[in-house]
C-alpha cells in the first residue's frame, strides 16, 4: 500500500517540454522529500511505462527506459481508470499538444485526477469543451493549472485570475504573445535601422529553430488567436472558438496550397513586396509594425493581426523572441500591469508546468 | 458550533490598505458562498470589535461599527490566544506597518493561525525574525504570504518564488521598487524634454500624495532598502538587516536634523544644484538618472541609489509612478522577466493582500 504522504505522477508526452519537465520533476522530487512524488505512468503516442501494481517507475533514466518499453500507451478512458484506481492522489501531467488528451480532460477531472498541462486545445478549442472541463473541475474538487498554456512560464494566466479572482474588472488585454512573430518583426522592423526581407527573416527564423516545421502553422495566425481565446474566457467572454474573431493570416493567398514548407519558403520571395508596403505605411507615420492581439472586454471585441506602434511603445521595443502581455484594469488605471520576457522554449515552459505541480500539491497534499 | 466549512478573519490595522481591503473582503464574501468567510476580531491601535463566543462580526458598516467601539485591542498574546481557540481556521491579515505586529507572527503561526500581511517590516528586519517566521510556519503547517511587500499587487514575490521553487537559479534582480521615486524621477529627468526642480518635483509628489506625510521617509532610501532585502533573502542571500549594504540617501546631510518635513521643504531649494549635476552628468553621457535596487545573487551584493541608464532602457522610459522589476535568470537567459505596472496605492496594494487570503483558503478550506 502506499503511504499516506505520497502522490503519484502520470505523464502523457516526451517530447521538447516533456524531457525538460521530466528533469525538473526529477530535481523537484530530489529537494522535496515530502510528499513522496512517485510516477506511475508516462506515455508517447506509440508506448508506455507503468506496473498494474502502481509500483512507482524510477525517475532515473526514465526516458530511456520509456523509449525500450514494449507496451503500447491504452486507451485513455483505460488510463484513466487506472490512474484513478491509483492508492493515492493523482496529478496527471499533459506534456502534449493532442486534441484527444485535452478532450478527456472532464472525464479525467471527474474521476479526481487533477491536471496540469502547457496544452493550449483544451482551453482554445469549443466554448463547451472548456465549460465541461471547469465544470468536472468545480464537481470533483481536482484541480486544474495551464499557466504555460499562454507565455510560456510567465506568470501571464495567474495574473489575470488574480486579477479576476480580486474582484478587479480587466477592461483590455493587448500584446505580442508569439515568440516566433516577436522574432520575425523585431527583425524586419526594427524601431533602429533597417530590417531585411521579409521572406528572409522567414528563413532566418526557421533555421534558428524558432519556427515550427511548417512555419505557416505560425504565420497563420491560429497559435495567438488560440491564446487570445484562453485569456479572454478568463477575462469572463464567452468566446465560442478562436476562430469566431477575425484572424489576419501572414500567409499570402496563393501560397496557402503549397504542399510543404520548403515549397511555402521557396515561393515566399514573390510577396516581399506586399510586407515591404505594410512596413514603409507605418514608417510614413513614424511607426513600426508588429504582430498582435487585443481583447477589449467591454465591446467584446477580439482580433489578431498587424498593427502600427511608435518606436517608444513598449511592444515597438520588444528584443528578440520575447512576449509582452499588458493588462488594463479598473484598478491599475491609465497605466497597464506589463509582464514580458521569453514565451517559449523547452525549459520555460516546463517551469509553468512545474510551477502549477507546486501549486496543486500545496492544495491537495 | 462553527460550521465544518467556514473560516475566520482576523484584521489588525484599518488605515488606507485597510479600508480597500475590507470592501475587497466584503465582495468576496459575497461572491464565494464557500467556505463561509466571518470575521472574528478586528482592530485599530485603539480600538477593537469581537465577541468571546466567536460570534462573527458583520462585514456590514464594520469601519462604523469599529470606530463606535469602547473595546481597546487587548495584549497582542492575548488576542493570538483567542484566535488559536477559535472553533474553525483562522486567517490573520496584517494591514499595518506595524513591527510589534510583525514581532509577533512567530508565536501567531507557531498557534495555527495562518497570515496574511503587506507588512515589510515582518520580512525586511532582523534576519533571525525571518529564519523565526519561516521555521514556525514550516513545523505548524500554518501558512504565511505577503505578495503586497513588494510592487503592491503586481505579482513580484510570487513570480520569484515560482523561479526558485521549480529551480531555476536567479542571478540578478533589477528595478524602480518605489512608485515615489519612480514619479519624482520620471518628472525630474524624463526621457523627452526638460525636468522641473529637484525641489519643485519633492513639492509637487507630496501634494500630489505620492510621498509620506514626511517626504524624508521616501528619500532616505530604505524603504527600497526593505524591499531589496525580502527579495535578496528569497533569492536565497542572508541578507542580515536592510542597513546591512549601501543605500544613498537623498537627504542632504545638512537636512537630516530638520525638526519637520515642511522644515525639510523649505531648505531643500538651497541644494537643487546637487541634484542638477546628477541629471547633466547622465546627460552628457546621454543618458538619465533614476534610483533603483539591484541584487547580484553571484557577488553577493545588493545595493540602492542613482545610477544612468540609456533614454532606450525600460527603466528609464517608465510612466508616472510605475514600479518595473527585472528577473535575470539561467533559464531566461539574456532577456530578463519583466512586470511593470503600479506599485502602490490602497486598492492594489489591497489587491495582493486578497490574492494572497484567497491562495490561503484554497490550501486550508
Amino acid at each position: 500500500m502506499a503511504a499516506v504522504n505520497q502522490v503519484y505522477i502520470a505523464i502523457i508526452g516526451a517530447g521538447g517540454v516533456g524531457k525538460c519537465f521530466l528533469s525538473q520533476l526529477q530535481a523537484l522530487a530530489a529537494r522535496r522529500p515530502s510528499p513522496k512524488l512517485s510516477l506511475c505512468y508516462i506515455s508517447t503516442s506509440r508506448k508506455a511505462l507503468y506496473n498494474v501494481d502502481y509500483s512507482p517507475v524510477s525517475l532515473d533514466g526514465v526516458t530511456e527506459s520509456l523509449a525500450a518499453s514494449t507496451q503500447a500507451p491504452p486507451p485513455l478512458p483505460q488510463v484513466i481508470d487506472y490512474l484513478a484506481s491509483a492508492p493515492a492522489k493523482v496529478i496527471l501531467v499533459d506534456n502534449t499538444s493532442s486534441q484527444d488528451v485535452a478532450d478527456a480532460y472532464p472525464l479525467a477531472l471527474s474521476r479526481g485526477l487533477s491536471i496540469v498541462t502547457p496544452n493550449k486545445k483544451a482551453f482554445s478549442g469549443s466554448y463547451k469543451l472548456w465549460q465541461d472541463i471547469f465544470t468536472a473541475s468545480a464537481t470533483s474538487g481536482a484541480k486544474i493549472y495551464h499557466e504555460s498554456s499562454v507565455g510560456a512560464g510567465l506568470p501571464v494566466i495567474s495574473t489575470l485570475k488574480d486579477l479576476v479572482d480580486t474582484g478587479d474588472k480587466v477592461t483590455k488585454i493587448e500584446g505580442v504573445f508569439s515568440g516566433t512573430m516577436s522574432f520575425l518583426f523585431n527583425s524586419f522592423a526594427p524601431t533602429e535601422g533597417q530590417g531585411g526581407k521579409w521572406s528572409e527573416e522567414v528563413k532566418k527564423a526557421k533555421a534558428l529553430g524558432y519556427t515550427e516545421p511548417d512555419p505557416r502553422d505560425d504565420l497563420n495566425g491560429l497559435d495567438v488567436a488560440r491564446k487570445l481565446t484562453i485569456l479572454a474566457r478568463l477575462a469572463g467572454l464567452p468566446v465560442e472558438s478562436p476562430t469566431s474573431f477575425p484572424v489576419q493570416s501572414l500567409i499570402p493567398k496563393e501560397l496557402e496550397a503549397c504542399s510543404s514548407g520548403d515549397e511555402f519558403l521557396d515561393k515566399l520571395p514573390a510577396f516581399d513586396q506586399q510586407m515591404e508596403d505594410t512596413k514603409a505605411a507605418a514608417e510614413k507615420a513614424g511607426k513600426v509594425v508588429r504582430f498582435v492581439g487585443s481583447i477589449d472586454v467591454a465591446t467584446q471585441q477580439v482580433k489578431v493581426g498587424l498593427e502600427q506602434f511608435d518606436r517608444s511603445h513598449p511592444i515597438a521595443s520588444l528584443k528578440g523572441s520575447d512576449n509582452i502581455i499588458s493588462f488594463y484594469t479598473e484598478r491599475y488605471g491609465s497605466n497597464p500591469l506589463i509582464i514580458q520576457g521569453a514565451g517559449a522554449g523547452g525549459d520555460v515552459t516546463a517551469m509553468g508546468v512545474t510551477g502549477d505541480l507546486i501549486k496543486v500539491l500545496s492544495q491537495i497534499a
